[in-house]
Formats: structure tokens, sequence, C-alpha cells
């Protein structure tokens, strides 16, 4: 399907479930499409950092892609993410992702280069030129270890390079920076800005943002895709209400032993648990070599559930 | 062939040549073979961070180490990095590359994602396990952005899993405390500790170190090869002088202008246009998105060779 | 007077107006009061980093507080930063602002030491118990090197140790955090919870924050009292649009050349040359080592002051 | 007295010996001046980190300088660390140290601030004018999170800014460059590079470094003194072996448990803890909020010392 200029709403990251012995789950991944697509939401957005796509062989990312994209059916976009280390590699995936019937690409700046911001822009013209759909800026400070700026991504913007910002960065700043611009200027037109926080969308809404890209609407689509209606309506009384519940839910990220495994194995493995418990998933397994939640810490995500109403 | 326990010596990170549309060009890479063991290494090392492994898709990796090990035809030992962001991945290029004739694989530690200590041992552990040939972990906290600590390094090597370290994080307490843990703790046994410093290798080596993995051997590899010797006969004072001569010649890294170029770009531009100008490679071209030299910055190249007696 | 409980409202960090030999100049000191008080805020904060407390001398801090303390005389509530390294040093300078009259102090986490979680719960308890006034906490990772999370913080609230937050660290996802935790906990009272941002007032208001201490704030206090009595109104539509006309002349902060001066020194010198040219204080030097704006870059500022309608 | 120049040997940080509530312990550290200067130690730093200057208040580093300077009588030369945020600051004790006889001073870079390089050589350029003595630049960026690159370094000693250069970050390849720039460059005379480190002095020295600065020197000045020694009579066999039994020795700094206290509180609370065993200081009480040992950790610090055969 084409592209919406500029996509609009919900669009989670798609959560890759996998079996016991680590290879991807497709009966699991068919099922949660129809548990997002069912919620409500407005895209997909596949292989990207809550997808696990960092973990994921090529011929896994492959099954994903395919998976996902024969499902939907043109339903709705899948953009699928293209995370690699520098132009070359991620030039690969772009040309199987969009093989694969990707509707746009999600790329981030190089990585364990050291990259100069001259050769960042470089980086996202060439994979641009490369790409027959549309392509998305991913800004992910914690991972990518650089920061997209605000002036950089408005011109790429003003370029006609990127149609899109997902902004994990957490950065209220240079995100509205990036908003106000996107509005005001006028060689800027259609571009998507996206918000990856989970916590914070419907202040994202109303300084102006498009949409959300939340890791929790996995476990909770409906939820997020009230919360975008709200917003939309200008109901900032009952918006606030529902964010604030899933904010109460998003405090599962933390149930893991930070003494025992990383901030992200705990947030990543909370949300399969959750999908586990809701029925969603056959495993809650993450990918190597990533150490899994215990049993109690599992039995929290589900009073985080409870608490939110979701079991 | 066999590995040697512990490897000993000169094992440059070779560069890649690429053609002037970015492919891997195999005659230029067969020269730079050639130039390497008749300049007097004891070892190879393919794909790591100078060879833009982090640039070169799988198909032009795969195109580096067949050329490379089969034009070496066990003469010397080849280790071949096996660079990406977590552990299956991993895996897949450690089966690529073992495939291929690779006599060890130099692994990092997880990047992009967020990886606690635990997860980092238990990645390497996954790693040892899945490899047919002895692992060395590759210590770079400018890329991968978390340092391997002497302890981890010490109970990996003394269970096995680790035959060796090389070390670029250029932080000299650390790196004595792997040599002297090496040395001294009855549980490890063969463990090669290498360093990836170019400009303190006489200092490493008078440590107790056991090589060497220089990207500027590239370049020099005969003075590389002199340096280890004079150093294995005790002879410091000529030791020194041929480590400054080679500290002069490494000044060449600087030349690209920071402000339109990052430091990786220009030293990789500059061992490129070092090898250009001395005639091993056809075409001094860098990997995208990478800034190439402007023509001054690779005539400041031709000035270092000079000032070292290389041209 | 007694501090407010919470403290809410528009509370600027006061710039330091300075003399061309770089002493205070106390007469433009009173004016800029008069200018804040008069522009409608709710409370002053002093020797802050807008303040330029770190390059102060004791003797110049006490120059400050005692003509503030003075000229407001109980008017509103005077909160006072005591920045410092570490435990010891904070208590003495909780000694001189509280002798001089201050309400409150604002204290960060040690730096330059490297302080370790407990330590830094430690260091608040200690400067809580030397304090005769209420202490806040100031997060801003950009200058201290560390984060304040949420968790902590609400623990130190719920002790009675802090009476507030100042968050400068731009994080909107464990700003999000406190301010809820605030409002849920039953332990936890009458905490004040104020942004640091200049652009995001409106959301942060919108999620239930106290407060914001602008240091644009010293350029256009009316304008951050309007916005802030529009938040309290719940004309969001209103305040947006007060807060998109903050964002514009919030661009002053870029005024200055990035390859010849600091980012904190272009910040500090387009708030000064904006109160200089709105005729408030007689003079927009900085403190040294900082670099001074240019004259082109003095003009920038009063074009952003044109674009806000306030020249 | 006048410092040599260069200054050369063996300049331990003083540790700054405190009662049970945390007053300057002046009878211990007249002891432990006697200790060192009987070790057979070339100068003394005071009012550096070891020193704890970043917890110690303005009239105990008062009490510190005075006590030394005092004790000493022109012995040896006494360096004083001016440890503060920014110029001004720097310049107070500038004032102080040098009224009370300090024979050198002893900055870094600007912290908390966020400072430009440009700032920063305009910074040193400041206070070397105000001080009446030898500016030594203090490389620490675990601290400063900002690093002197040898450039900027050798263009300020090349114009008298700086008598020396204390690097104590560990970075190997930028402390060579600076030790050849100090040796090469025809308009740097007079320039002392010391290494922080404690366990690379061998190293150091065999580049061509003028001396060294150890923490661990506090316990055994006679190890220092001796290692330093076969260094400059150029028995690098025996140095070794020397460095070595310290490297052993300097494990202590590990004892402190990580989940509980941060590294640096470890190692200041073990060189306290040595000192008091060996029965140089009364008390071995670390400066507030530093997390003290645990009496089993104290032990481990008493094995240390016996292990080294220094008990």
């Amino acid at each position: 399907m084409t592209m919406p200029t500029p996509l609009t709403g919900v669009v989670p990251p798609v959560c890759t479930p996998l079996t016991p012995d680590h290879e991807v789950d497709t009966a699991s991944l068919t099922r949660l499409v129809d548990h997002l697509v069912g919620g409500g939401v407005d895209g997909l957005f596949v292989l990207g950092s809550s997808s696990e796509a960092a973990y994921l062989t090529d011929a896994q990312r492959g099954v994903v892609i395919d998976t996902v994209v024969g499902h939907v059916g043109g339903q709705l976009p899948v953009l699928a993410g293209v995370i690699d280390m520098a132009t070359p590699r991620v030039l690969d995936h772009v040309r199987s992702v969009t093989d694969a019937g990707a509707d746009g690409v999600v790329a981030t700046a190089p990585f364990y280069t050291r990259t100069h911001p001259a050769e960042v822009a470089r980086h996202f013209r060439l994979v641009a030129a490369g790409s027959p759909v549309p392509v998305f800026a991913y800004d992910l400070p914690v991972a990518v270890h650089s920061k997209l700026g605000a002036e950089l991504v408005l011109e790429l913007a003003s370029e006609g390079v990127l149609a899109g910002l997902k902004d994990s960065s957490g950065e209220e700043g240079n995100f509205r920076e990036v908003v106000l611009g996107a509005r005001l200027r006028p060689d800027v037109t259609g571009f998507s800005v996206l918000t990856g926080s989970e916590t914070t969308v419907d202040a994202a809404l109303a300084m102006g943002a498009d949409g959300v890209v939340p890791g929790l609407g996995n476990v909770d689509p409906e939820g997020y895709a009230r919360l975008y209606r709200y917003c939309r309506e200008g109901d900032w009384g009952r918006a606030r209400v529902e964010q604030e519940r899933l904010c109460g839910l998003f405090g599962m990220v933390g149930v893991g032993d930070a003494g025992r495994m990383g901030g992200s194995s705990s947030a990543l493995g909370a949300f399969k648990a959750a999908l586990y418990l809701r029925g969603v998933i056959a495993c809650p397994v993450t990918a190597e070599p990533q150490v899994p939640l215990a049993s109690g810490e599992v039995e929290r995500v589900g009073k985080f559930l409870a608490g939110a109403g979701l079991l």
C-alpha cells in the first residue's frame, strides 16, 4: 500500500515472538499482528529495537517481514527497520525488506563507526537514494550513541530525503523543535514526527506530533488507540487519564533485577511476558544473550496487567 | 593452520582495498597480503575495524575472507572479525568465516543493544560454544561503548572461552592488569594479550604483552616487525627509536579536516592513501558514507611517508 | 518569608549582571529583579547555572544574595543555589546563603567526585540536615554527569529531605514519573516539581508539574507569567500559542558560532545581550573564560527580540 | 623554594587525614609528610583529587596548605591543587595557596560548566596570568569530563602558560604524544610530563616522562622512589619487578563493595586504611558523603599490605 503522507496515529514496534529454541514463532507473530490490528493501530513497525532486530539473523529478519507483510495484506502500512552499522549494510537490508513488501524503511545514523555529522547526512541521502519507499529516521541515542539534531532532520526533510522521524531520544526540547519546524518551515511538507515514548504521548500530540511508536503498544494497543483518539478530539482530560493508566502499566519495564540483567532485557522481557500472560504469544523467551525474567518477575508483570485492567 | 598458543608477534588488521565503485578490489587485496607477509608479520586479522568491516556487506566480507585465506594458503594464521550487534548475528558470521577457513575469530561485546556485564559474559560463552576455532575478545570502547574489564577477560580466559584479547581501548592500567593476570593466574594458560595501539607497542611488550595489532602496520609492516624483534631481544633503546619513528608516521591519521570528516574517516583514509602512494593498492577510496581525503590531505600523507623514509 | 508548600509558578534563575571588569553590577541586578517581579514571576532563583554561579567567587556570590534578598524584601520567595562539588563545601554555601536570608536552597548531586547512588542519597540527607530552609534538588546531567532518577527523588521527598525538584535534564519520561509519584504516593506531600525547560512548559504543566524555572524568563518574564496563567486556567490553545512564541524567542541561544564558543556561553551571552538590548542591564559581559558574542551575533539576538515583539 | 625546571621524580598527591568528626587532623598530616619525605619522594602535591580536595571546605584547604608548607620548610617543592569549577573561583584558590607558600599550582580545565576548547585554553592563560608560581595542568577526564589533548597542552607549554602536565587520564597514546612533543618541539623547554598512573610508571618513564604522581605513593613512598631510581638507571628488569609488586599492592583499591560505594570511595578508603594500619595516621575516615569501608574490607587492605611486605 502507499504510505500516508504524513504517516499518523499509533504504529507499534512489533515484538518478535520466539520459540523456546530461539527461532521466530510465526504462529505467535500472526496472532500478535491480529491483536494489534484488532486493537485499532494505524500501522506496524517491524524489525525495530523492540522487535529485537539487533539480535535477529538476516534469515530471521526475512521470516518476520514475510510473515507480517503476508498476513497484513495491505490493510495498513508496514514499516521495516533496516538496523545495521553503516550505509552499504543498511542498503542490503533496504533491498531485502522492500523486496518483501515493506511500505517504508526506518534507519538510524551509523553506529559502531565514528561518524561525523556531515557523514550522517550523507548516509541518509544514500539510503534514500537506494530505497524505493519512504525513509524514516530513527533517533535512539542510547543505542546509536549520537543524536539527530533538529536542524539536520529538518534539512533532510526539506530535501525530501526523510519522510519522517521516530524520536526515541526522550529529549523533549529537540523534539518540539522538529515538530515546530515541520509545521512552520515552508520547505518541509508531509513530514511525519512520531514519538517513541510510551509515557508522554499526550504531551507530544498536544505539541503537534503526528503519532506514536510505543513498545508498550504491543501489550495494550486499545489503550494507545484510545489515547490517540482523545488527543485528536482535543479531549485532554480523558487523554491524560488514559495516558496515566498507561504510565502505570509501563512500570512493568522495571521488574527485572538490575543486578542481574540490563534495563533493555527487563523491558523486552516484560513486554513478552505480558503478551504471553494475555494469551497472545506462546512463549515469552527473548533472544540471546539476554537474561530471562525470573518467575517472580513474570508474576509482577501479571500484577501490572491486573492493575491496568488487562487480565 | 592451527593457531599458535598463545598467538604472538605482529598481526596487522588488514585494510580492505575498494574499487572506485566501492567493491572489494581483490587484486589490490592480494598485493596487500603479499606486502604484509613479505614485511615479516606473524598473522593477519581481516574484517576488523581498520578493515572497514562495519561498512562491508556480508557478500563483501565473504570475498575478503575467501581471497585472503586462499592467497595465504596456511603460511600464517588468519583471524577474522565477526563484528555484529548481538550473539545470533555474530554466530552467523562465525559460521561464514570458519567455513571459509579462518583460524580464529575476533568478537566484540554486543553493541547497539544495552547489555549487562552478566550478559556480555554469556555472549562470549555462546560465541565460543558455537565456534570451531579459538575466540579472541576485541575491546574497543570507542565503538562498542562498553569496556571489557580485566576481571571479566581473565575469568573467560580461565574458562577456556577466550584464547586472547585485542585491546584497542588505549587504557593502560586495565591492559597491564590483564597482562599480569595472564601470567600470574595458574588457571590461565596460553592466553594471548595483544595491544591495538600503534604508538605504545614497546611499552606493551615490555610489560609482557604477546603482540600487537597495529592499523599502521598496513603501511609499514617492516617497521613493526623490527620493533617487535628489538623488544623480544630486550634491545629497548633501538626499540624506542623505532617506536618513535612509527609515532611520527602515525601522525598521518590527523590529516583530515575535523570540520569536515570524522577522526576515523581521516585515519582510514590516511592508511589507504599511504598504501596507494606506496603502490600497494590501486585506489585509496574508503567505504560510504565516509568523506574522502582532499588532495592536499593526501599530499600531507605523502610527507609523513617521506619523513619516515617510506617514499 | 516562608516558602509556599509546594512552591508553584514561574521562578526564573536570575542572571548575574557583571561590570566590564567582571564584578557584580548591583545596580543592574536590582533593575533585573524589578524587571522580573514587575513581570509577574512567583519567586526568584539566584546563584543557579544561568546565574553563572560556577564562575562567581564566594565573595561575588555573597554580593548577589545580599543584593537580591535586600531588594526583594520578602515580597516573594528567594531560592539560592549552593552549587559545589561535595557535601562539606555545599554545606558552607548553605550557611552563607541562609545567613543572608535565602528562603530555600538548590543543590545538585556531587560532581567532579565519582559518587555512588547510595552516596548521592546520603549527600542530600546531610545537606537537608544542615539546612534551616527547604532543600530543592537540581537535576542537570549535562553539568553534573549523573542523573537523579525518579525513584531516588521520590524516596527523598517521602523522607522530607527534599522539598522539590528543579529538573533541567530534558528527559521527559523520568520527569513525568516524578510528577505522577508526587501526586499519587501517599507518603509524598507538598513536593514541588519544577521544569527547567524553556520550551515545554505547557506540556510539563499539563502533566501536573508545579512550575517552571526558565532561563529565558530573564528576557521575557511576562511571557512566562502569561503562559503559566493560561495553563492553570486550562486554556491550552492560548498556552500553546504563547509557548510557541517563546520557543521562537529561545532560538537566540544558538546565535554563537559553535566553532568559536560553547553552547552554554552562547546561551548565557544571548540572555545577557537581550537584557542589555532591552535596557535592563548596563553591560552584557559574561564571566571568564567564556568567549563573548561578536557584534553580529548580538544583532541577531536583537532580531529574535523584535520577532517576539520585545523591542 | 624555586620549582625545579622541569619538575622530576616522585611527587605523591598527599592524602588529607581527617578526625572522626571530619576535621583536618594536622598531627596525622605532619606524620604523613614525614613518612613521604623520609620515603624519598621529590615533591608533594597537596589538595589534589587523592587529597579529597573536592570535599574539603576552603577553611580546611587552608589548614592543609599551611600545615604542609610550614612543616616541609622548603626542603622540597610543594604543589597545590586549585580545583574548582571555573576561572574566577580557581584564581581565588591560586591566591590562597600561593599566599600560604605553594611553589606551584595544579589546575584542571573548567568543569560543571560546558566549555569550548578555545575557552579551556583561555582559562589556562588567565590562570597563569594570575599566578605568581608555575601552573601545571591536571588531566582527569573521569572527573572533569573533558580531555586535554596533546596539541592543546603543547601549545600552552610553548607559550609558557604551563610548566607541566599531570596526566591521570590513563590514555597512553595521547600521553606519549605529549612526551614526544615536549622533547622534540624546539619551542617547548623545561616542560614536566608526569603520569598519574600507579601501575604503568616504568612504561611512562621508559617513554621519557619526567615523573609520577601516584596516589598509592602515600602507602609505599619507598617503593615508588626505588622504582623511579631503577628506571633512571636504565635497570628495566628491576624496575619491572618493583612495578609489578606495586601493581599487586594497588589491588587494594578494589576492596570496597561496588554495590554499596563508588570506586573512588573504595580507593581513597583503602589508601587511608593502609596508612592507618601502617601507623601513619590516627583515623582512616573519609570525607562525606563517601561510604566508609566495612571492617572486613579494611582487613583485606591489611592482606594487600602484608602481601607487599609492608606490614
